[in-house]
C-alpha cells in the first residue's frame, strides 16, 4: 500500500511561514498556499480555506508561531502587546470557533511564560507549542483509528456522511481514521460516501481524501444510502460529531439522524467517531441543542449554473440534526469505545 | 382560492397543432411550444420536454390527431399507411415508454375503424380519441384525488418525493391530486418537497407546480426529511410509483424506500398514489424488479458549474428503489384505497 498520510497544515521552510491546502478549491484544484501575512491568515479562516474545528486550532497555532517569530522588537512588553493584538485579530475571523480561541489562548500562555527567558526563547517556545498542538491532534486521531479498527473487518463496506477526515482534523482524521490506518496496514475497505447536500462535503472533501489515499470509493446521493444498506453493501456507518449530550444524543451534519434510522432498520452498526473532548456533560439531552438554520439559497442555487427551484419557494435549511442515543451502536473515542447505556458510561469521559 | 388547474398538453386553435409546456426549461423559463411538425413532436418526447408516463400517452394522442388531421390524400389505404408510418416514427422516440406505444396503438385502432366511414370521419374520430385519452386520465387523477382527500386533514404537513404531479400526468396529477383538489376546496396544506437528487424533479417540477398553485411550499434536501418528521412537521407522506408487485412491494424514484423507513420509524402514514393500472400481478415481489443504473456524471457534475467530485471517483446511480410492502400504509388508487394485507387485497385490482 503506497498511501502516505499528508498533513494539510504545516510550517514552511525555517518555520517562517505556514503552508496549507486551500479547501475551498477542492475537488477541482489542489492549491497549497504559503503565507507569513496576518491578513491572509485571517482570510484563510474566515473564507473556510481552512475548516474543521481541530484544523482551525492547528492552523491558529502555526499562525501565531510564524507571526511572533517575525517580531523585530527587543522589548518583551512590546512583544507581548503585539502577540495579544495578533491573537485577538485572528480570533475575530471566526468568533464561534471554539478550537480557534482555545489554541490562541494556549499559544499566548506559553509565549508569555517563556518571555521571562527572553524573546528568542519565547519565539522558540511558540514554534514548539504549535507543533505540539498538531502532534496531540495526530495522536488523538491515531488513537481513535486504533480503537475503530478493532470494530471493522477486512473487506467491509463502510458508509460515511459529511466530512471529519484529515482535512478537517489532522493526519488520519477522526471519522476516517480507522479506514486510513487500516488501509496502511493492508486491509481493504469499500467506501460509500454520502454527497451530503447542500454543501456537498462528502462529494467535495471525503471522496477526494479517500480517492487520493487509493481507497475504493463510491460516491452516492444522500437518498441512496438506504438502498445501499438494503443491498448488503454496507457493514458499518462511520460519522463524526460536533457535540455529544450527557445522554448520548449526538449533533452532527444534517442527514446524520436519517442515516442512523436507516442503519437501525437494516441492523447495521452505527458508530460515532470523536475525541472525548466532544462530550458535553452540561447538555443533558439533544433537546437542549439549538439547530442553526442556514441560507435558503444553499439549497436553491449554490454550486448550480442556474437556480433549481423558483425564487419564491421557501427552503428549510437546518445545518445539522440530533441523532437519538438509542440509534447509536458505540462512540469510538481516543480514550476507548463507549457502548450503551450511554448516560452512565459516557460520564467517565466528561472533562 | 384562485388556483385553476392547467393542462400542460392540449390542442392548439382548430386542433391543427399540439401545445405543450417544455419541462426541460423549468423552473427558470416557462415556455409553451406549439407544433404540427412530426420531427418536433419526436424531439419533444426524446428530449424529455414532455415527460411522465401518462403525459407522454396524452401527448402521443394529440400528436397523431394533429398529424392525421393534415393528411392531404383522399385514398384511405394511403392514409392508413401514413398513419402507421407516423405512429412508428413517434414510437421510436422513446421505445421503453409503455404509455407511448399504448396510446399510439389505441389511436391507430380508432383511426382504422373510422376510415370505413371515410377520411374526414377518421380525422374527426382521431381528434375525439385524443381528447378522450386526456379526459380519462383527468378522471383517473380526480378519482385518486377524491380518495386521497378522505385520508388528509386541513392543516396537514405533507412530504413529497420526486414528481408525479400535473406535469407528469394531467390536471391534478396522481401524487399531488389530493393536495390540489383539497386546495381548490379551501383546505390548507403545508408541503415539504424533497429535492430528489440527482435529477432534482422535486426542486425543479414539484416545487414549481405547488408554488404556482399558491400552496405553502418548502423545499428541502433529501437528507432533511427525517428531521422534518422528527420535528412534527409531517403528518403524511405522498409518493407515486412506476410499478407495484403482487405483494405490494413498490418501485419508485431512488430514495423513496428511505423515506418509507423514516416514516415508519416516526409513525407517519406513507401513502402510494397511483392508477390501478400500475399494479403488476405478473411480478411476484420487489426482488423480481431490476433496478436501472444511470450515468455517474448525473451525481458528479450535472447541473453544476464545475464537477463536485474527482473524475476518478466511482458513483453508484440507481434510478429507483423498491419500498417493502410492510412500510406502506395504503395505496390510494382511482378504484379506491387498498390497505394491508396487500397480497390478498391488491389481487382485486389486477387487470
Amino acid at each position: 500500500m503506497e498511501y502516505l498520510p499528508t498533513d494539510y497544515i504545516r510550517f514552511g521552510d525555517n518555520k517562517k511561514t505556514v503552508v496549507f491546502l486551500d479547501q475551498t478549491l477542492l475537488p477541482n484544484r489542489v492549491e497549497w498556499k504559503e503565507t507569513a501575512n496576518r491578513t491572509e491568515m485571517y482570510e484563510a479562516i474566515r473564507a473556510l480555506k481552512v475548516r474543521g474545528a481541530p484544523a482551525i486550532g492547528i492552523f491558529a497555532g502555526y499562525c501565531m508561531a510564524v507571526l511572533s517569530g517575525a517580531y523585530q522588537t527587543q522589548n518583551v512588553h512590546e512583544a507581548m502587546t503585539l502577540f495579544k493584538t495578533d491573537a485577538a485579530y485572528l480570533n475575530s475571523s471566526r468568533p464561534t470557533a471554539v478550537n480557534l480561541s482555545w489554541a490562541l489562548k494556549r499559544m499566548e500562555k506559553v509565549f508569555a511564560g517563556a518571555l521571562r527567558q527572553g524573546l528568542d526563547a519565547a519565539k522558540a517556545r511558540a514554534a514548539e507549542e504549535a507543533e505540539r498542538i498538531h502532534e496531540e491532534d495526530i495522536a488523538m486521531c491515531r488513537s481513535i483509528a486504533e480503537y475503530g479498527l478493532t470494530l471493522l473487518h477486512d473487506g467491509d463496506g463502510l458508509l460515511t456522511h459529511c466530512n471529519a477526515g484529515p482535512l478537517a482534523t489532522s493526519r488520519y482524521g477522526t471519522q476516517l481514521g480507522p479506514v486510513l490506518l487500516g488501509t496502511e496496514r493492508g486491509l481493504t475497505f469499500h467506501m460509500y460516501v454520502d454527497e451530503t447536500r447542500p454543501l456537498l462535503q462528502g462529494a467535495r472533501l471525503t471522496s477526494w481524501e479517500l480517492y487520493n489515499a487509493g481507497i475504493d470509493t463510491t460516491l452516492i446521493c444522500d437518498n441512496m444510502a438506504g438502498l445501499c444498506m438494503k443491498e448488503g453493501k454496507i457493514q458499518a456507518v462511520l460519522v463524526g460529531t460536533d457535540r455529544v449530550a450527557a445522554n448520548g444524543d449526538t449533533a452532527n451534519k444534517i442527514g446524520t439522524s436519517s442515516v442512523a434510522v436507516l442503519a437501525n432498520y437494516y441492523h447495521i452498526p452505527f458508530y460515532v467517531l470523536c475525541p472525548a473532548s466532544t462530550f458535553d456533560g452540561a447538555t443533558a439531552t439533544g433537546e437542549d441543542i439549538v439547530i442553526e438554520e442556514r441560507n435558503p439559497d444553499e439549497i436553491r442555487e449554490m454550486h448550480y449554473r442556474e437556480p433549481m427551484a423558483p425564487k419564491g419557494v421557501k427552503c428549510y435549511n437546518p445545518a445539522f440534526d440530533v441523532t437519538d442515543h438509542s440509534l447509536i451502536t458505540a462512540f469510538i473515542t481516543d480514550r476507548g469505545i463507549v457502548r450503551p447505556p450511554f448516560d452512565t458510561n459516557l460520564r467517565h469521559y466528561f472533562s
